[in-house]
């Protein structure tokens, strides 16, 4: 039996480059002496936490929001989430004139509620389960009917995630791994297709969660193995692969390793100490992930994608 | 009665860029739409937070290490200073491979003792007050014939600390303000000589803490007020400006403006928070000048030197 894998070419991942260009920052890519010294290995932070919207993800959602036809979108998209991809829709809708319809479980945390508001999503509340988002989304979908689109299984989605890794290999040259973490895969798969057109030889791992450990498990098993109940502090790396990002990164991607919500705490502080960058635990991932296997990657250049800087400053993992 | 003012001219400055160009990081210039629309302006931040040993301090601390001959510091050189420039005055010693002996009070932060060592800097502490670290450091410099760097009243430092203006200007493009903290007056004198040599009609302006308020004090009256039992959060700049530095504010700068803890503490809450980015509270400084004085800078491009990020994590002003 052969599947057929469906993924963004390589044009499809430029076209996504100039047509968000406009409406998005392009993020610095940073080094430290300190943390090279620490890990034992040349590091280049690609700073997706000081990208509009304060996470990577406005690179996705601006390129579904921009590449569909007007006549598509006129009523407005719509999604459930209760993170970053929530602010970034409602950005990338504003920017095209468009409505914005945002499903939220009522648990979400404020800061969150505060970015899709200021950026005008409509905010529709849920109880805070998969069923219950689900349901509602579709109830939204039924009154509005604007166009839903998903956080990460979504090949638009995915092309316009592949532009972080093709603007840190412009700015890094070469390198030999570049780490992202893991959570529906939309980032992760993106990255894996820009390394394997724009580098030469580049090895895509991903950072992932102990307690949310389904694209471990998926990887490794060579089926889609859902989160039950997913546990950790990285709340953006709590949903499951989806069909279309898990047959890429099966593909594209050499491994994936798992750290403990300690290791990323520690990565965390890490970067805000010696960095003086603002990252959410989901972003320390990968870094954690490199602290864990120093010996593996001794001496080589890496790329590490900081995905997000929204975090409440009032509930931090070391206070 | 005339009085000569001494400053380093265009080519000193330009000299300086390129002697530290090699031992330090060129750092970002970063917008913040939200922030834009909060103040009314257009704000072009150079973070120097994310210098090395974080903070702009490592310019002036590496232009004075490298250019002074060999044979005058070849037993090393020594500062007091419980802050910023300690450990840059140790990181530049260290990249010359020679020693560097810091005078510390004993109530220095723990974080900043740390940096110090972790660059190599020899600490000496002493009591915390300003004769005792005098004394100390003579008793150090009789000891060892090391060479005293102050850490802003030199001309070396302040054309070090005058090339990050120099950068915001290369990579903003011309601006209608830049503004600077002021503590001991290194770094906004340097601003202010290359708004002057490289800008086009810039105006330099300082923000400074009202429980600090020296600056303010000598420029409106025209002579040398020191500071007094300093009070603020903004540990960078309880000190007081020094006889070279105050001239050349006295014949470059446009205005000064104090605000209180309190809009330090609200302008560092709103970088961290919008911008992603971990700043001490002499950074936020600048901001908080804007902020209190909106309608003075509405609609004009403002340079904003982020000038540090050198804080403890566990100690935050709003916790």
């Amino acid at each position: 039996m052969t599947a057929t894998v469906n993924f963004p070419s390589r044009e499809e991942i430029l076209g996504a480059a100039d047509r968000i260009r406009p409406y998005i920052h392009r993020t610095p890519v940073i080094t430290s002496e300190t943390i090279n010294r620490i890990c034992g290995a040349e590091l280049f932070f690609k700073c997706e936490n000081l990208q509009k919207a304060g996470a990577f993800k406005v690179r996705g959602a601006t390129n579904a929001v921009m590449s569909l036809p007007g006549e598509d979108i006129k009523r407005g998209v719509a999604t459930h989430s209760s993170g970053n991809h929530a602010a970034a829709l409602s950005m990338a809708a504003r920017n095209r004139g468009i409505r914005a319809y945002i499903v939220m479980p009522g648990n979400s945390s404020k800061v969150k509620i505060a970015a899709v508001q200021s950026y005008g999503g409509e905010i529709t509340f849920c109880e805070p389960t998969l069923a219950a988002r689900e349901e509602t989304l579709n109830q939204v979908l039924a009154q509005t009917f604007a166009t839903e689109i998903h956080p990460y299984n979504d090949l638009r989605i995915i092309a316009g995630q592949a532009t972080a890794a093709l603007e840190l290999i412009e700015d890094a040259g070469n390198l030999d791994y570049i780490i992202t973490p893991v959570g529906g895969g939309g980032l992760l798969s993106g990255t894996a297709l820009s390394a394997s057109y724009f580098g030469k030889g580049i090895k895509v791992i991903a950072g992932e969660p102990s307690g949310a450990d389904d694209a471990y498990q998926s990887f490794y098993k060579g089926e889609l193995v859902p989160s039950v109940n997913p546990d950790t502090i990285a709340d953006g790396l709590r949903t499951s692969l989806g069909s279309l990002t898990f047959p890429i990164i099966r593909k594209f991607v050499t491994d994936i390793h798992t750290v403990s919500d300690f290791n990323i705490a520690e990565a965390m502080k890490l970067v805000w100490e010696r960095m003086k960058l603002i990252i959410e635990p989901s972003a320390a991932t990968p870094l954690a992930a490199l602290l864990k296997n120093k010996t593996r990657y001794a001496g080589k250049r890496i790329g590490i994608i900081l995905t997000g800087g929204n975090v409440d400053l009032n509930k931090l993992p070391w206070q």
